[in-house]
């Protein structure tokens, strides 16, 4: 394995979380939907595996988290199933400019079925425009849907604000909370919110779990139809061993949490003190405070992302360039062009995602080697000005 | 543990399964969307796997392998994904009286949407009438959605025929294979289906996890939309090491299957003949020949199935009555209606499930004790004639 620095994209599964789900593979691998005592087994782990997801959010109950395959079908629940539930409300949805890609798509998928897709835009560092939110929401708005930060350049919504303008304005507020969910708690009873998308992989629970937060009073129609598990949210037998894992991430991430921030913050800074300050012409994208304690993304001018990752694979270091979800498409990123940047500007990009495993002596060793990188790279490119090549 | 023969509906995982998905986990855990080696080394493992699957139902491109969260959501994929997809052909959508509860649901769901949903009838053994399937299919009808197996009363359509009949109608034909895929090998070669549901805890592999085999050619809507992960057919990062554990279970399901055909067949018919020849008054529910090797399912006048599975949990037996995603709800179960019982005769049932860690002693512990324990319920019951009762 490299300098794993793409946890955005993908993190490892925490070995207390693995020793968890062994029992429920082979021991207590039963259906919950069984009537015989190995049935009621599943139903309890399932249940208490519900309560630790709620207490890690503090939900006001639990049988407000429904469980899904990820954070994916997470968003098209509460997108999909929200419009369809709500359409004779209104036709409107709003969602920001920056969103991740399923959010994007799942929009595009509504605009053809008829709803109004509104985008709303962001400032220069990533955050969303409070100002423009109140004035878009209109009588035809139903859903308001906004992730707690960007995956892509880690700035932080206000997302207390826009629950209190979705309470006044009466529309739904959906968040989805993956990109933070690591590294900034939620608290449901003080800032609530209609909507919640979580997923089990960001705070280093197994994949292919996730789980729709629905507060209580808030329908959506399921998009996974079947034997009626989930409340009827979400039809399927439950993936006991992942849903238990998922819940002992939880447990885990609630109590180590601060002190993962802490180094998240001094490693994340070092490592943007000391790429700015040794590359010329290199910035950091996104809000320099308001932003995820793991994330640092940056660009450099003269630079061809892709030309810079595959250095990095040869140094043996992982990274992203653009959102985790499309770099294999090489499309130039429609968050760095929603804050401003022009084409050649998001292409030179590079994000840093931090996780529990990164260590110190990882961070230096990419700010050593990263200026004759970009030097090395730079001196090949006919745009680049000559004062750079020396 | 107790002695478990609700096998249809959960599977204890292979400990070799479990064994292969553990590297997965924390150390080769990469998204396979990331562009870095790690990712590289995620890809490949994804599309070993999907030919692993494709290599178990001989499937001819392991290509038209798409990932799904299970067996509820592939159904979910080829129904409404389906019928939305070729919605401008024709309107009209073929399943069976005794499909599982999501193929049942699915179709209500659909019927809402506007689409006709006509049901084939069955036979007294749970065999669908092929004569009226071919009458039922017209102009208007774009897919027939049929079982391989009744997952309740165990019988196997003629799924060959099937085939053919769709190809001369020129109808896509759907089978979900879950209820045999661990019993009955799938060829698709040789029997071409158009789309095929798929499970892995079916066959001993991790739950969560499935396929949907869409056929060259044959198109659906998605019904999760985001990153466009499997050719754009479901979205979402893909779970790897649930992926794998699936494969794995192929791999050793296919090597191992006719080993426990065997026995399985030898263990339910000593089951059948253990109960028939102890029990006056009990029947055999689906076709005595045409069954899942591992199925055995009865039905005993006078006696209510829900005391008698409590009394089974008493001796500590885990059983089923009824259909496996609905036995909480304690309705009658629609297949022993369709295949003629009255309600107070589909009340009485029993279904037993063996599994590969079924043993030769269990089945004797069950022939053992199951007619003293229908003697006392039968004893307390006022409908009970008097013979019975001595």
């Amino acid at each position: 394995m490299s300098i794993y620095l793409d946890n955005q994209a993908a993190k490892p599964v925490d070995e207390r979380v693995v020793s968890e789900m062994m029992q429920y593979f082979n021991d207590k691998f039963a259906n919950p939907a069984s009537l015989h005592c190995d049935g009621d087994i599943a139903t309890d782990i399932l249940e208490k595996s519900r309560e630790k997801i709620a207490d890690f959010v503090h939900a006001p109950n639990a049988s407000d988290i429904i469980f899904t395959s990820g954070a994916t079908e997470s968003n098209n629940l509460a997108l999909i199933g929200g419009a369809n539930f709500y359409k004779r409300k209104g036709n409107q949805i709003i969602i920001s400019e920056i969103e991740h890609i399923s959010i994007l798509n799942i929009a595009k998928h509504l605009e053809k079925e008829g709803f109004k897709i509104t985008r709303l835009p962001v400032d220069r560092f990533g955050i969303v425009r409070l100002d423009k939110l109140e004035k878009l929401i209109n009588d035809d708005t139903i859903l308001v849907s906004i992730s707690t930060a960007s995956n892509e350049v880690g700035s932080l919504q206000p997302i207390e604000e826009i629950s209190k303008i979705a309470k006044e304005k009466k529309v739904l507020f959906h968040t989805d909370a993956v990109a933070s969910e690591s590294v900034a708690p939620l608290d449901l009873e003080k800032v609530p919110i209609d909507l919640v998308t979580l997923s089990s992989n960001d705070i280093y629970g197994p994949r292919g779990v996730g789980a729709l937060y629905i507060k209580k009073g808030v329908r959506v129609n399921p998009i996974i139809i079947g034997g009626g598990q989930e409340r009827g949210f979400r039809s399927g037998s439950e993936n006991v061993p992942g849903i238990v894992g998922f819940a002992k991430a939880a447990e885990i991430m609630k109590q180590e949490m601060p002190k993962e921030v802490e180094f998240f913050k001094n490693q994340r800074d070092r490592l943007i003190k000391g790429v700015l300050s040794s590359i010329p012409k290199s910035y950091l994208n996104g809000h320099p405070e308001k932003r995820l304690p793991n994330n640092a993304h940056f660009r450099f001018d003269y630079i061809e992302g892709e030309s810079l990752i595959l250095e990095m694979k040869e140094h043996n270091i992982a990274l992203a360039t653009g959102s985790a979800c499309t770099s294999k498409t090489l499309e130039p990123s429609h968050v760095l062009r929603a804050i401003g940047l022009k084409h050649e500007e998001a292409h030179g990009s590079l994000l840093f995602t931090l996780g529990k495993q990164t260590t110190k002596e990882e961070i230096d060793y990419v700010i050593s080697i990263l200026p004759d990188i970009i030097k090395r790279l730079r001196a090949m490119s006919p745009l680049t000005p000559n004062e750079l090549k020396e």
